[in-house]
Order: structure tokens, then C-alpha cells, then sequence
């Protein structure tokens, strides 16, 4: 486990740094197998459960509301998806947070697609006034939250200002908790192909939550993961097909020094 | 983009024809990249969402009654499938049908399974009279709306009734806007050992719909890509599981001179 | 098909009868294609359908409360699948055990992560008064709903209690209706790595109900197919990934001689 400290900024956590801090999160994720509690949509749920298993994680996906404070309670990390927005799944939502908040159970933010409707923009802002650990989004997503291009800047003040870290994924990573800023050029354009991709990778952000304290670096890790996974992957897939099983098998596979083979990181 | 009037009937759009259009239409939708908002079964969603990227659409699938209306407005094509049945689903197609009539957006209909239910097959009576573009199904479900056995006749009558167009899928594919009359003989018996191979269809329906104005063009074309995408799948798989990855690939890779060199169209 | 009585126990089942028993039961369900209605889980429902399917067998999978009588009654077996507990699911379950009881249709239990909330152990206590002719489960699911853990006499204890069938599945598979006991040490640890596998060896299980009509018979049959097909693929896949598919592919494909090749049963 890193010591307290390691990771300060990107001059100190630069491609030297996070490929060995992410090489021992998978480890100790993979050893400690820790349970996983998804709210999540209904096109990303199996996807995102494989994904989940593949990384050494034990997922569950219920969302009736008179189990999930249950399952919560006996998970270790909770991934809060807003890929489909149903009464059911905001019900459960709001029974899941209140549990992990009450248990200190770190969670993860995805506001998938809020650019597409005011509601959900709004639904997000209210689940973000609850403290995620972390919001892992694209750009166009941040936009609508925050009123403000994805600049790094932008990123920054709002990891500030809601005491959060921020996971902005598109060609390049970047990864802020408002002092610290990491950027990650790996990744192939074929996960954009791959429907859930981005719902998977916060997924493995929740699992990475369950086992490193730090949440700047359980969501530089988990992105650097599976975005290495990616290129892997897209080394053998004949196309998004083929590619979607690929990346399942790497993240399953991939060892330390592929991680520090493969990682740009600064 | 074909000229009008380029399809008036088997005579002119043989296999000289069809072909070539459909490769205009597959590159137009990769470059266009419409959004394709998708109300489908629990069971077809990922499928249909991985086809769809693979094809070069953008997928959406939420079914909350308070924002499909936003998504339906923000995009250019709409599916309807009725895989699932459940009140949150209706509720939404409600909505949805109603936005895309309002925006003149334009929608495909799959009457999935309604040879198994009468409530289900009255629903779907009910939309057809709100007049989708298109209708694709297979020869049970035909009988089950229609009251008649899938021939090419009753088919043209159907469509000319309800002023859509048909697209019945089986062995061999028909469509039929009832002036027009189309067959398509490709396609591999592994197609019906994956399970939303037809929902996964008509969202390419969908998808052509969004980037072809004429609906008899963009479902021959949506139904050719998939056939003959499956042809290629079913060379390189071992079964039903590598075929559905397969499928996908194909989908994503198949180019101009592969459809030429394939299509059995009359 | 077997003779009346030709399971007894391990010692009149061993090696030498069920792979042949299998292999009689697997080409009925392919020469059949029984229907099989499944009320799954939302992770489950694409994997058990494409199982179903490669298997031979039909599967519908609505919740819709207006339309699952329909659905049931015309299906040769049921399947019912704790694994997300939501409202609609519930009544469903009623209403589809309900017209199974009247109808006369085999239906077999998958009481997914009961050990996870109370709530839906004690759910599975009352569905189990029911009479599935089978419950399918894992060991810690077993201790949750029997209070015991899941050694072979209580296995069997409880099988004789409740009129019912018992298959455990884990590092080693355990058959019991009671009075006979069978077990099966077929089967890979990368069968624990892919999201409902379990659920969809339940649903063979429910496929093979349809067509086999002892119990025990049926589910151990399944149970060896479905763990040999993971042995299959395992020694093709590099993954979880990759295993996912292979095992599609083998249910399809496996035979008699494969099956005998490789059976360990006691």
C-alpha cells in the first residue's frame, strides 16, 4: 500500500509513480475481492457485473428498495449510475447513499447522459450535494453540470468546491481532487464503440474505492487500468464485438508490468 | 443519397440496385452518426446498444416518463419494441410517440412475441394506428396483428392499410411498403440462436430511417447490412456465442464491396 | 429416454449413466425446443436467453403482470430468479407459479443472494412452499434459507421436507431428492468469474424439467452439461471474457461422446 503522501500532485506522481500504485491496488483489489454494490442502468449491468468479476470484485446489482440498504450495508464500495432514471432505481438511490454515508462506505458518481435532459442535470447536482467520493464523466456531461467547459481549471474549482474528486474521461484522462491534477494519454478509440464502457470504468473506480483510501489515486488506478486494458485489447479485437470481450480478459490478466510497460501518464 | 424514385419495385432495385444504395446509406449513417433513442426489452437493450455503436449510430435508452421527451426531441430516430411489457415502458412509449410525431422524427415498430399474448398483440394494434415509418417482424407476429398468414400479398395489404412499411424476417425477408416488394435471401440460421438478433434489426431500421428518408430504402438496407453481416459472422464462429461477437465486428467492418459481392436481392 | 427407475442413487448413477442419461436428455431438448419462461434478473436476462437458446430450448422472459399468465401457459417450463427482487418481478412470480401450478408446468427456484437481506430469504421460504420440483443454489444460499449448512444430509433433509429437489453447485456439484444423492466434480473456477452463470445453469435446469420428467434426473443432467461445457471452454479462453462466449459455444455444440469422454459423477 502507498504510503500517506505519495501522491501530491502531478510532479510527484508522474509515469514513475501511479503504474506501481496501480499495480499494487490490483493486487490488493484481486486478494481482498471486496463487494462491489451497483445502482446502475439497465443496458450496463452485465457489462459492468463481468467487468466487476474480471477485476476480482464481487458485484450486486439490486435496486428494490426494502433490500438495497442491506446489501449496501455488507458492501464494501456502492457505484451510483443515473444510465436510466426510473422511479425505482431513484427510490433505491437515495436508500443507498443514506446507507453508505451512515457506514462510511465510499461511492462513486456516474451522471451518464445528463447533457440529454434538464431533470437528470438536476437529479445529478442534488446526488453530488451528497458527497461521492468521486464523479467519473465525459465532457459533455461536466458541461452540464457545471455550467462550464471541461477545462482542467474548471475541473478543479468544481472538485473544490464540492469536495470531491473528479474523473473526466475522453481521448486524454484527467483525474483532480482540486490540488492535485493527473492526466492519462492511454486508452483506443474503440471503447467509445462499446456501449457501458464508461459505466464500467466507474464501476472499477468504486471497487479501486474499496481498497485505497485515497480516492484521487483509487480513480487514477482504476482509469489507468482499464484504459491500458483497452489497448490491449484493441491489439487483438477484430472490431467493437471481439473488443468487448477482449478488454474483460485483460483487465483479468493485466500484471504490473504491463502497467508500467504501457502507462503515459503525467 | 439515391435519386427519388430510384425504387419502384423488384424490377429496379435487384441486385444491381439495392446494394449499391445500401453502401451510400451505411456510409452516410458512420458519418453522420444520428442518435437513435431506443425504447426495447430488458433482454435486447445491450445487444441493441452495441449494434447501434457498432453500425455508427449514437444509442439511447432511457424509458423514465420525465425526460424520454427530452430524448426523444434531441434525436433523429426512434424504436419501439415491445420485448418487454411492463407500465413503465407504455407510459414512455406514450411519450416518445408522441414527442417523434410532434418533430416528425421518425419511428420503427417491433411487435416482438405478440403471437403469446392478446393484450400484447391489441397494444400493438394500437400503435400501429399511430403510424410508424416502419414494422419488422417475423411471420408468427405478422399473423398475430394481421390475422393472416406472412404472404407477400397480405403483407402489401397490411402496409397499404396502415400506410407503413413492412419488413418480415424469416429464411428469407421481405419488404414491402405495398406498391414496392423486396426480397432478401441472406442471412445464416445462427441468427436465431441469438437472442435480440430481430430487436438488434429493426434498431438498425431505426438507425437507416435517421440518415434515408424513403422507408422502404432504409429497411431493405438496414436488413441487407444485418444478413449478410451474419453471413460473415457465421464463417468465422464456432457457435451461437462467437457469432454474436462476430456479428458485431461485421456490423462495424462491412464495406461496399462486400455487400456487392454478397446480396441475393429481388 | 430413460427406463422408470433407472437412477436410484450414486451407486446405480455413477460414471457409466448419467453421461449416457445426459446425452439422451440434451438431444430430446434439441429435437424438442421446449419453451422456457424465465422471470430472471435484470444481469442475467441476455446470458440466460443466449444459454437457452445455444441449449435448443425457447426462452420468453416478460414480467409484465397482464401477460405472463399468457406467456406461462404456453411454455413447458418456468424459471423463477430471486436476483433482482423488485416489485413487478413479485407479482409476476406469483401470478406465472400460479398458472405453473394449474397447468401442470414444471418451474425451478434460483434464490440468488437470499444470504444478502432477510427480506428475500424469507421471500424464498414462501415461493419454496410452493413446490418447485427444483432450487438450485450455492452453498452460502443454501445455509440462508435452510439454517444449516450445506452438508449432503441436510441437503437431504431439506429435499425430503419440502417435496423438492436439491442442486448445489460449487467446486463440486450435489444432486439430492432425498433419497438419491449424486455428485459432480466437473466444472472451472472461471465459471465463478462470469456474471450469472449460476442462474443460467438454473435455467437448463428448468429446459431439462421440460423434457425430462424426474427431477433429479433432469437437474443433474443439466448440471453436467452446463459444467462440462465450462471445461470445454476453458480450455479455449484466455478469460473470463473470452470464457463467456466459449461456453455459449459448447452448450451448443458439446455431444454424447464429449460428455462420457469427460464426466466425473459419483
Amino acid at each position: 500500500m502507498p504510503a500517506e503522501g505519495e501522491m501530491h500532485g502531478p510532479e510527484r506522481t508522474g509515469s514513475g509513480d501511479l503504474p506501481n500504485i496501480t499495480a499494487a491496488i490490483l493486487e490488493r483489489l484481486r486478494a481482498r475481492r471486496p463487494r462491489v454494490h451497483c445502482i446502475t442502468n439497465m443496458v450496463a449491468q452485465t457489462f459492468t457485473a463481468n467487468m466487476l468479476l474480471a477485476a476480482g470484485a464481487i458485484p450486486s446489482m439490486t435496486i428494490a428498495a426494502d433490500e438495497v440498504a442491506s446489501f449496501v450495508a455488507r458492501a464494501d464500495a456502492l457505484l451510483v449510475n443515473l444510465g436510466t432514471f426510473d422511479a425505482e432505481r431513484r427510490t433505491a438511490t437515495g436508500i443507498a447513499i443514506e446507507t453508505a454515508t451512515d457506514e462510511g462506505i465510499p461511492w462513486a458518481l456516474d451522471p451518464v447522459f445528463i447533457d440529454r435532459s434538464d431533470q437528470r442535470a438536476a437529479y445529478a447536482k442534488s446526488l453530488i450535494a451528497k458527497r461521492p467520493r468521486v464523479v467519473r464523466l465525459n465532457a459533455a456531461e461536466f458541461a452540464a453540470l457545471a455550467g462550464q467547459n471541461a477545462q482542467s481549471d474548471a475541473l478543479a474549482h468544481f472538485a473544490v468546491d464540492n469536495l470531491t474528486t473528479i474523473g473526466l474521461t475522453g481521448a486524454t484522462d484527467l483525474v483532480t481532487d482540486g490540488v492535485r491534477l493527473l492526466t492519462i494519454s492511454n486508452g483506443d478509440p474503440l471503447m467509445e464503440r462499446v456501449t457501458a464502457m464508461g459505466c464500467a470504468a466507474t464501476a472499477l473506480v468504486a471497487a479501486c474505492l474499496a481498497v485505497e483510501s485515497d480516492a484521487m489515486t483509487a480513480t487514477a488506478a482504476a482509469l489507468l487500468w482499464v484504459d491500458i486494458a483497452g489497448e490491449v485489447a484493441a491489439s487483438r479485437a477484430r472490431g467493437p464485438g471481439s473488443f468487448a470481450v477482449e478488454i474483460i480478459d485483460a483487465i483479468h490478466a493485466i500484471d504490473g508490468e504491463t502497467i508500467r510497460r504501457l502507462a503515459r501518464v503525467q
